[in-house]
């Protein structure tokens, strides 16, 4: 019984410590990389109607929702998600606004997946949506951005591959492929199973250059000049807006001096249905998912009665700081801080010495000294505790001692 | 269908805009408080288990927390209130320590209420526990560090009322009343319903004296020379005890030069059942509720297996916010902000000036000039946004423009 009560459900934790100090100034310094692209933030509930994130929206699956009712019996759930939330906003309070709109958001989402490998089931998110504005520029400006923001982490290593899912699309209806095949072969690229892939395509009724095309996934990935190469393979019109586009982008970034952390992968697709134009997701060594993903989504808006294209991209915030951790990256907190130790009898010289130096921005931590315990127990606290000085005020003096560790 | 799309559930909402902007500044501002009082933030899950809120713990009652499941079937619920939270934390983290542990945390906490007044059933709650420190000066400094919460906010016309449980706990035993007496009494108690409490002692078998004291509770509150009356209508040693508490708090507090936001109120008694010792709840005008409330709970930590003592205090952020609101208090959020327009043919102009504008901390937000728009228009826009500057970048040159409104 006891024991259980210390124990947290499976897939969600307690942070605290540096840990969280660290985290909280990792978050900080990305909101300050959005504030100075101008994005504003928004702050939408933890849960909300079943609705927002169904199965047309495209957001996680029904099956990994938190889901429970209102008085009225509605299904609630936890949201899995932020962007479809953003896009309800927009809706409803931005309806008749055309220029661009540019949010910011930072909050819990929940996805309730058997726990494996430790994978968290309340996760941090931070993000930001552009709305409005449907040019390569704004492309090009999430991706700036996305760079920065990994930058502001103090992360030097680090990858954004771009896919484009039109080009995907583009080939399925060049070979003249029904939804079911379409399903199938998504599949198999999402799960880089390209064994499978090349066996399925064998049996398809469709000219061996499809054939081909279909099962080169594998290989269309890396810098800007493998999208030279992909052109020469397709010929169909979505396809090769698909790639001029990513051109485009790829050129916009060299404004930003960002192109060097950019590569290209034509077989990236998403699990989220709501993508419909470049999607892109962002590595670096010491954690094997992304830590931020997005694309543009054009399609969303319009299922809550506005229609405006939109792009958008998110951190996963636990993943950004498991890399950070693992990188041995330092993050500094800065921490000076001061115990003013005192007997009974001191008590009021103690706070009145409290007020003034935390008027002078000091942090001071107030401890009265028990009769159980030494000078020395305190200075071992601090130790520990990472406090850098013990003031230590009795019978009308101080002694300031200096703690190492 | 649209429609329902647009909304948020019962109780719950969207904060965006300049509203969003200064509440998060305010919270940072008590966070501040609390960091220069060293404490030091936590975050726990949204969820937990039923058990870590459940009767014995005296949080909200069950049928006011949102309840799901999970795979295995357990119980789990939104939190209603942190503090269990931080309680199983102390336990779980700081399970040998002895010495003062301070914390602070921030975060959504729900319940399920029918909404009625607009009530939310989603609030952001912002607090402080102070763990093993069972003394006067403990209960001092989490009075003195509400009030510098409350002066960071800028409100300066507030009060923070104070009770004691044990001195209404003191008087029961003193009649030698049974628990269903208590909790009736309890009851009219906290319901300021005096005239049923009259009615009721009227049939009770206890002497005139102790009539005449249980029906005083209408009366029991003011400045600190209302304790002086008090103290002379008890004779039990639990009550005066309590009142010499709260004497010693006040003495306190003196130092801290905060007690001129100090009131008293004995009748004062609370929902939740685990505090022990010293309430509080702190008011302003332009909000009917308590926008801070806490209180001394020395038995709940060893529900989780940890003896330690300990007091807390939590703001309603969105209480906080109102009052803000009502009182037309001014919290500024820097805006600053530069829209740079630019035709397609100058994008590459207006891209790296943007990057070295936000080099210089800058706010900046790119729009790319749309044929079907007028520079009219987007002076309209920056207007309406409150955004002060147009850089106007065409051909090769630039035009500023200051925006007022």
């Amino acid at each position: 019984m006891k024991e259980r009560l210390l124990h947290t459900p499976d897939g969600v934790r307690d942070i605290y410590g540096d840990e969280y100090k660290k985290r909280r100034k990792v978050m900080a310094r990305l909101h300050q990389v959005l504030t100075l692209y101008n994005y504003h933030a928004i702050q939408t509930p933890t849960f909300e109607y079943f609705d927002i994130f169904g199965k047309d929206k495209g957001s996680a699956p029904s099956h990994e929702m938190y889901k429970f009712f209102d008085r009225d019996n509605n299904t609630l759930v936890l949201r899995p998600d932020i962007t479809p939330s953003i896009a309800r906003c927009v809706a409803k309070y931005y309806e008749n606004e055309d220029l661009p709109i540019r949010l910011c958001y930072e909050g819990s989402t929940f996805i309730n997946k058997i726990s494996h490998q430790g994978k968290l089931c309340e996760t941090t998110q931070l993000g930001g949506e552009l709305v409005n504005d449907d040019s390569s520029a704004a492309d090009a400006e999430i991706l700036a951005t996305v760079v920065d923001c990994f930058r502001a982490a103090s992360i030097e290593d680090f990858q954004v591959e771009i896919g484009e899912v039109d080009f995907f699309k583009g080939i399925i209806e060049e070979a003249g492929l029904n939804e079911e095949d379409e399903t199938v072969i998504r599949g198999f690229i999402l799960n880089k199973n390209f064994f499978g892939l090349q066996e399925y395509v064998k049996h398809l009724s469709i000219s061996d250059h499809m054939k081909e095309l279909l099962t080169s996934f594998d290989q269309l990935f890396g810098g800007v000049e493998m999208l030279e190469k992909a052109k020469k393979l397709v010929q169909n019109h979505r396809s090769l807006t698909a790639i001029e586009r990513l051109e485009k982008v790829y050129h916009a970034l060299s404004f930003y001096h960002a192109e060097s952390h950019i590569g290209f992968d034509l077989s990236m697709l998403s699990d989220y249905k709501y993508y419909t134009g470049i999607i892109f997701k962002g590595y670096t060594y010491g954690t094997g998912d992304a830590i931020v993903r997005g694309g543009r989504y054009n399609a969303l808006l319009s299922q809550f009665g506005k229609d405006a294209p939109a792009i958008g991209f998110v951190f996963v915030v636990d993943e950004l700081m498991n890399a950070i951790h693992r990188q041995n990256i330092s993050i500094p907190i800065e921490e000076e801080e001061i115990i003013l130790l005192y007997p009974r009898a001191d008590q009021q010289r103690a706070i009145e010495y409290g007020v003034e130096l935390r008027k002078q921005g000091k942090k001071v931590e107030l401890i009265r000294m028990s009769e159980k315990k030494t000078l020395e127990d305190y200075k071992e606290y601090a130790k520990k505790e990472h406090l850098e000085t013990i003031i230590y005020m009795h019978d009308g003096t101080s002694e300031t001692y200096a703690i190492t560790w």
